[in-house]
C-alpha cells in the first residue's frame, strides 16, 4: 500500500473539514455534502487499479465518517454510495460510484416533498394534529395535506426546554392553520381532541425505537391510553444503520442553561457547588415501536416494527463499519 | 321567618368578605376560617328556639359558601360542623355546633402533620421520589421520612408554566435533600430512577378521580407504564363532596401570559386578532383513580377507589346544599 | 313454635302469588309490592309477645323471598325493612316496621329521580352518549341533563337479539336528542364520536362486577380501549346481597327463536336435530369492575370497588338468609 | 404518441365494461380477469417499437383500473403483470408480459387452497374457532383442517346487519362441523370457549391495518382482552397497494335499510324529515395491527407489521400509480 | 402511677413467652391466645379504678404486641379486644373486655368454615382452580365447593423453594380432587385450562396489596394477561393494621439453604468468599389490587380496595399503637 | 429413475445415523454436519446429469432430515445449502453446493460470536441482566460486553425442573461477573433491578413467538408490567422455517422423575394409579412476540414481528418441504 493508494482528495479534506466544524450541518445537508465528495472523490482518482480505487474511496469515505460519527446521515450516505461502487475496471468502477452518488443526491432533494405526501395521505379533512417540538419533516405532511385542499387544524405543544413548538405554530399560523398551543403538561388533556400525535425523529433504530425530542415518548405513551394513533415523519437517511448491529443511540445531554438561568439556580440552592442540586438536561428520548402507528419515509409508510427492513434493503447488512468491504 | 332568624353575625361576613376578596386563601386556612365563623355565630347567636337557632347557622352557612362555590374546603368545614350541631336545647345546639368547630379547627391544625407521617411510611431509605408541581401536603410525607432518618433523593419535575419546582426544589434542598432538576418533557426517561411518583391535589372526586395541577395525569399514566407506584398527598378537606352527587369539578383556565408573552406571541404570529391562534391554559387535569396507588391524608392511606367511603363518614351522603338540613 | 305464630297475612299470600305468577313484576314493583306486605304483616299481627312477632314477620318475609329468589330487588326490600324492626314490645315492633317499610316504599319512590340528578352531573353541555340496550336508569341520567339545560346527543346501539334500542331511541326521540342508530358490530368505530357509554344494570355484584344485557361487557373493553367513561345507572334495589357471600348471579338462557327464526334455522341446517347446529342466548352477561368508571345510585356516585360498603350500609352483613335473625 | 400508440385492445375495453358494470366481480375473479385482459392486449398488440408496446400496456392498465379503483385486487392484478413487462424487443415485452399474467392467473387460482393449508397448520385438533361474518379464505383453513382429520367446532357471530354468519354456519354445517351460532353481542362471553378468533380481510394496509367486516375490531380487542389469537386469513390481492403511500382505504357506507325496515323507522320516529335520526351502516371497519397475531396468506404467514415488506416484493415500491412506469 | 397498675398477670406473660419462643404459632392460634390472655388479665385485675384497669389491660397488650410485632394477627386480635372495653365502672370494662375477647375467639373459630363458604359460592362445578403455596384458608373454599356438590380440578404449582404445593396436592388428593402438578415455571402455559387463581395471604394492606408467598404477585400479572380471574383467601386476622397508616410490611428473607445445597453452591462458585455470588430467597411478594379480582373473608368476599373499610369496621382508625388509647 | 440416481452417499448415511442416535447433537453441531454431509454427497456424487445429481442431493438432503423432523437447525442447513446449488452443468452444480456449503459452515462458525457483538452493544456499562434457563447465545452476549469493558451483573433464575440457572451462574461467576441467584417465583420481585431480561431461544417462529425454555413467556409477560426489556438471543439457524407456512412448534413433554422423586409422588398420592394426580412437564412454552424487544442474531437485531422477513431471505418461501424443488 503506497500513499498514493489512499490518496483522499482535497474536496473530501474540505467537506469533511465543514462538517467537522458544523459549518455543514443538518441532517440531508451532510448527507448530500458527503456523497458529493464521493462522487468527487471518483471523478478526480488517478488510481490505476481497481482495487487502488476501491481503497481510495472507502479512505475517503473513513475520512468523512470520522468527523461526526454521531451524525446518523453521514453513515448513510456513505453506505448508500459505496454499496453502488461496482465493475470489473477502473472505468466502471469510476462510472458506478458516480451515479449512486448522483442517484443519492437526487432521491435526498425530492425525499422530504414524498414523504409530505405519503404523510398527508393519513390525515383527513378535518383533522386535528398534535406536534412535538419542530420538524420539517412532519410539518411537510401537514402542507401536503393542506395542498390537498384539506383543513387541518393544530395542538403545538410548547416543547421546554427551548420551545421550538413556537416555530413550528410560527409556520403552521403562516399556512393559515388554526393552532393551540399549549405547554407540555397540558398534553394528555388534549389529545382528547387530536386525530393524530405527528412528530418527527432524530433518528430511528433496527428495533423500532424512535429517537426523538425528549418528551415524544411520554406523549406516544399518552396518545395510545387515549387512542390517538402516532405518526412519526422520517427521511431514510434518519435510519440509524450501527443499530442494526444492537448499538444503541447516544443521548446527548445539553446545557443546564437551557433548562435554569443562573439566578433561578441561585434561587433554588444558592450553595451549588455540593452537587446535591443537579440540572439534567437530555436532549432526547426513546420511543419504543408498540407507542408509534406509523413511520412515514419517502419510500412510503412502515410499521415500526418493520423500519429494519428497509434498512436491509437501502443500506445491506452492517456488521461492518461504512468504509470497510 | 323573620329577618330575626336569619341574622348573620357580623363576624360571619367578614369572614365572607375575606374568602371572596381572597384576603384569606389556601384550602386549609379557608376551612380554618368557615369554621371559626361558625363557631362565632354559635357563640353569638341570640336565637330562642331550636328552630331559629339551626335556621341562623344554616343561613350562616350559606353566606359562607356562596363566596367561592369552588373552593373545596369551604364546604367541607361547612358541612362537618353542620353535622355535629345536635341537641334538643338552644345550649345544646350552641355548644355542640361550637365543640365540632373546634374539633374541625383542631383536627385541621395537625392534619398535614399526621397526613406526612403516614405518606413517609411509604417511604422506605434510600428511596427517590418524582415530584410535580409544590405542595406542602406531598413534602410534609418527605419531611417526616427525612425526620425519621431515612435517606431520600428527589427528581423535581419543573412543572410548566409557573415552574413551581422550582418551589419545591428549593424547600428540598434546605432540607438538605439531592434533587435532580429537570423539564417536564423528561419525566418518563426519568421514572427508570424513581421509586415513586409523589404529588399533592387539588381536589378528590368520589370516583376516585384526582384533580392536580396540570401534567398530573400524564406523569401518572407514564408512571404506571414504567411501574412506578403513584402516591398522591391530600388532607381531607380535599375531597370534594359535591362530587358524591356526580357533579364534575371545574377546571380553571389560566392567563394566556403564563404561557407566552406578548413578545413571544407576536413572534408566532401578529395578526393574532383572527382567532386562530388560540392560548390554552388549564390549571388543573384529571387523574382517573387507576393510575393511583394510594391516597395519603391524614385519617390514613386510603385505594382512590375507596375513597367516597370516607368522604360519606366525614360528610354523610350529600344529596343536599352544605347548608340544607 | 305454634301454627299462630307462623301466621301469615293473606295480603302477604296475595302479594307472594302475584310476585310467583309475574302479574307483579319489574324490580321496584316487586321491591314496593315486598316492602308493602311487610308492613301490612306488621299492621295486622295479632302477635301477643315481641318473638311471635318476629317470627311472623320472618316467616312472611320468607314466603315471599321464595317466589322468585333470583328477583334481586326482592331480598333486598325484605332485607332493609327487617334490618329497622326493633323495639322492646309488640307495639314499638309493629310501628319501627312500618316506618321502616313505608322509608324504604319512600326513597324507592324518588331513587330514579335522584339518581338521574346524580347521572346528569356527569355529563356535560355537548356530550354525546353511546347506549346499550334499554333502561330507564339510564334514561333518567340523559332526561335530568336536558331539564338542566344541557344539550345530549346519543349514539344508540340497536341491541341484538331482542333490538332493545329502538325503545331506547325512540324515548330520546321523543325528548328531542339527536339519535344516531347503529348496529352492535359499528360500536367501536363510533366510540371515537362518544363522551360516554352509558348503561344501566340488571343487577350488580359484591366484587363490583355488573350484570346487564348481553354485550356490555363488549362494550365496556371496547370504551376503555378508545379512552371513553363507562356510567352505569342503577338503583341500589339493583345491588345483589347474596354476591356478598361470593354468590355469583345465574344468567338466564333465553329461547333461540329470537335469535333465528324457524326458517333460518332449517336454513343454515335442516337435519338439526343431531346437535351439531347450537343456538345459544344468554340474556346478561358480567363486565368487571375495572372497565366500569362510575355506578350512578340514588345514594350518589360509586367507583364500582366501593359499591360493596354500600351495600352493607343498606343490607348489613348477608351472611345468613334475608328472613333469618 | 399517436392513437395507435394508445390502441386498447376492444378485449380490454370488455373487461373494463363488465367490472364496470359488476358483471365481473368478487376479489378473485377481477384479478383474474384484468390480468387476463393485459395478456389479450400483449398477445393482440401491433405496436412495432418498444415504446409503443410499453404505452399500450399502461393505456390498457389505466383502463381497466379506472372501472373500479376502490377494488384492491385490481390495481394489485394490473402491478404484478406490468412488473414482469421486460426485454430488449417487442416480442421479448410480449412474451414476458404474457407470461406473468399467466403466472399470476395460476398463483391465483391455487392461492385459497395454499393459505387453507397454511391457515389449518395454526389449528391443532380440537380447536374450537370463532367466526365473524363470512370469509371463504377462512373457511379455508377449516376446510383444510378437517381434511387433515382435525376436529374443529365453531363459535359463529350471526354478524349483523346481513347475518352472513348463517352462511358461515351453513357452509361449516355442511362440513359437519358443530356450530354454536350466537349474537354479536354474546362475542366475548364466547371467547372463553374459544381457542382462535378467525376472520377474512375486505383490504389489508402496509400500516398492517385489517380491513374487515364491522365488528371486526371490536372482536379482535376482546379476544386480546381475553387472551383468544386473532388469525386473518387472506390471498395477497388483499393487500392494498396504495396504503404503502399512506392512503387510508374509504369505509363504504351502506343503505339504512339493512338496518332499520321503514316500519321500525317510523315506529321510532315517524318525523324522520328532521335530521335528528340518522341510521348510519359502515360496511367495515379497522382493526390495528397489535390486535391481531397471523396473518395468513398463499405465501405463507406474516406478522400483520410484516405484511408490508410482502407487499413490496408483490408490488414494489408504489409511489406510483399502477400503470405509470 | 404505680407498679400495681401495670400488673401484667403471669397469664399474660407466659402467653407471651409463648409467642416469642414460637411455642405458640400460626396466625390463628396467636390470635385466639393473644385475646385470651386479655380476657385473663380482665378477669384476674386487682385494679380498683376504671383508669387502673385501663391502665392494666394496655400495658398487657404492649407486653403482648412486643413478643412478636411483624405477627400480623396479633395486634388485630389486641386491637379488636380493646376497642370493645367499654363501661364506667370496673366491672363493666371487665364484663365489656371479657365479652368482646370471647367474641373474637368464637368468631375466628368459625372463620375458616365462613370463609369457605363464601369463597367455594365464586366456584362452579366443573372449574378448574390453580393453585400457589400451601393455605388452608384457600383450601378451605375448594373444600366447601366439594361439599356442596361441585366436581373441581386442581392445576398445583410446586411453589419453589420448599414445595408446599406437594402439601396441597396432598390435601386435594385426599379429597379426591383430580390435581396436575407443574413446576412454578409452568403456570402460564397452563392457565389456558384454569377458570381461577386461588390463592391465600400473609397479610393484606390498606392499600389492597396482596402480601403473600413469593411468586404470587408474578402469577397474578400472567393471570390478568390471560383473562383468568384471580381469588384471594383470607380470614380477616390478615388484613394488617399498620398498613393503615402507610407502613410498609416488611418481606422476610429466609435462608439461602432452603435454595441451594452447599454441593450446588461449591459447583456454581468455590470461593464464595468474595461476595459475588449472592442467593437471595424472599418468602414473599406483594401483588397490586388492581391484579386481584376479590378477597374472600368470613365476612363476605371484597374488591381488594375495598378490603380499607373493613379494616376500619373491625380495628378503627389505626393511628396509634394497639395499645394506646 | 434408478438407484444410482438416488444413491446416497455413505458419508451422508453415518451422518445421518449419528444425528438420528444423538451421537451427534446440539443445534450448531447438527446443522454443521448436515450441511458436511451435503457437501460430501456432492464431492462423491458419481451422477452424470444435471438431473441425476439434483435427485442425488436432494435424497440426501430427505434422509438427513428424516432423522429428526423437530431438529429446527437441521431443515435449515438443508435448505440453505439446496438453495445454493446452481449451475447449468453437474461441475458446475458440485462446485455451487459445495460452496454454499462451506459457506453456511463458515458462517455457523463465526455466528455465535457476531451474535454476542449485536448483543453486547444493548447492554450498557453497568447494566444488570436476568436470565432464564442457560443458554451460549444469550452467554455470548453478555462475554463480548465483559471483552468490551462494561461491568455487567446478573441475576439467575434457578430455572426449575433442570436448574440450568446453576450452569449460567457458574459460567458467569468465571468471568467474575456478580451474580444472585433466586428461584423462578422471585423473578417478578427482582425485575425492580434488572435492566434487561435475557434468554436463549429453542426456535422462533415466522409469527414472531419465541418458543423458549419453560418459563420464558411467564416472565417476559412481568418484565413488560415491570418495564423491562426482553432480549432473545438466537442464531439465525433457530429460526423454523415449518413455521412460515403455519406450523406450529410441537412442545416435547419431559419426564415426570425431572419434577417428583418417587419418594415425593408417593407422599403425595400412594395410590397413583387412578390416574387423579398428574404431573407435566413440558420442556418449552410460546412467549407471543408482543412481549419480546428484539431477537439479537448473528445479522443484526430484529423486532421479532420482523424475523418472517429474514426466514424469507435465507431459506426462501418454504411451501415445500427442504428437499423438494
Amino acid at each position: 500500500m503506497t500513499d498514493r493508494q489512499h490518496a483522499v482528495d482535497s474536496a473530501v479534506a474540505s467537506t469533511a473539514d465543514d462538517i467537522a466544524e458544523m459549518r455543514t450541518r443538518g441532517a440531508a445537508t451532510i448527507a448530500d455534502a458527503a456523497a458529493g465528495a464521493l462522487a468527487t472523490q471518483a471523478k478526480r482518482s488517478e488510481a490505476t487499479t481497481e482495487a487502488a480505487f476501491r481503497t481510495e474511496l472507502r479512505a475517503a469515505a473513513k475520512t468523512l465518517y470520522e468527523t461526526r460519527p454521531t451524525a446518523v446521515s453521514l453513515p448513510n450516505a456513505l453506505r448508500y454510495v459505496l454499496r453502488g461502487m461496482e465493475g470489473a475496471t477502473v472505468a466502471e468502477l469510476r462510472a458506478s460510484t458516480i451515479d449512486q452518488a448522483e442517484a443519492f443526491q437526487r432521491e435526498l432533494a425530492q425525499a422530504q416533498s414524498k414523504l409530505g405526501t405519503v404523510g398527508s395521505n393519513r390525515l383527513r379533512d378535518g383533522d386535528v394534529v398534535m406536534t412535538h417540538c419542530h420538524s420539517t419533516d412532519a410539518l411537510s405532511c401537514v402542507e401536503a395535506a393542506l395542498e390537498d385542499g384539506k383543513e387541518i387544524e393544530a395542538i403545538v405543544k410548547e416543547t421546554r426546554p427551548r420551545k421550538q413548538g413556537h416555530i413550528t405554530a410560527r409556520q403552521l399560523r403562516e399556512w393559515g392553520v388554526p393552532v393551540t398551543l399549549v405547554v407540555d403538561n397540558a398534553a394528555r388533556r388534549y389529545l382528547d381532541r387530536a386525530d393524530h400525535v405527528l412528530v418527527g425523529a432524530d433518528s430511528i433504530a433496527a428495533d423500532g425505537s424512535v429517537i426523538n425530542k425528549i418528551g415524544t415518548s411520554g406523549l406516544a405513551v399518552n396518545a395510545r391510553e387515549r387512542g390517538v394513533p402516532v405518526m412519526v415523519a422520517a427521511q431514510t437517511i434518519k435510519l440509524h444503520p450501527d443499530t442494526m448491529t444492537g448499538h444503541t443511540v447516544e443521548i446527548e445531554m445539553r446545557a443546564e442553561s437551557e433548562i435554569v438561568s443562573d439566578d433561578e439556580r441561585a434561587d433554588i440552592d444558592d450553595e451549588y457547588a455540593d452537587d446535591d442540586l443537579v440540572v439534567e438536561n437530555p436532549a432526547f428520548d426513546v420511543t419504543p415501536p408498540r407507542y408509534v402507528d406509523a413511520i412515514v419515509t419517502e419510500r412510503g409508510q412502515y410499521p415500526p416494527e418493520s423500519i429494519v427492513t428497509l434498512m436491509r434493503e437501502l443500506f445491506g447488512e452492517t456488521t461492518s463499519e461504512p468504509w470497510e468491504p
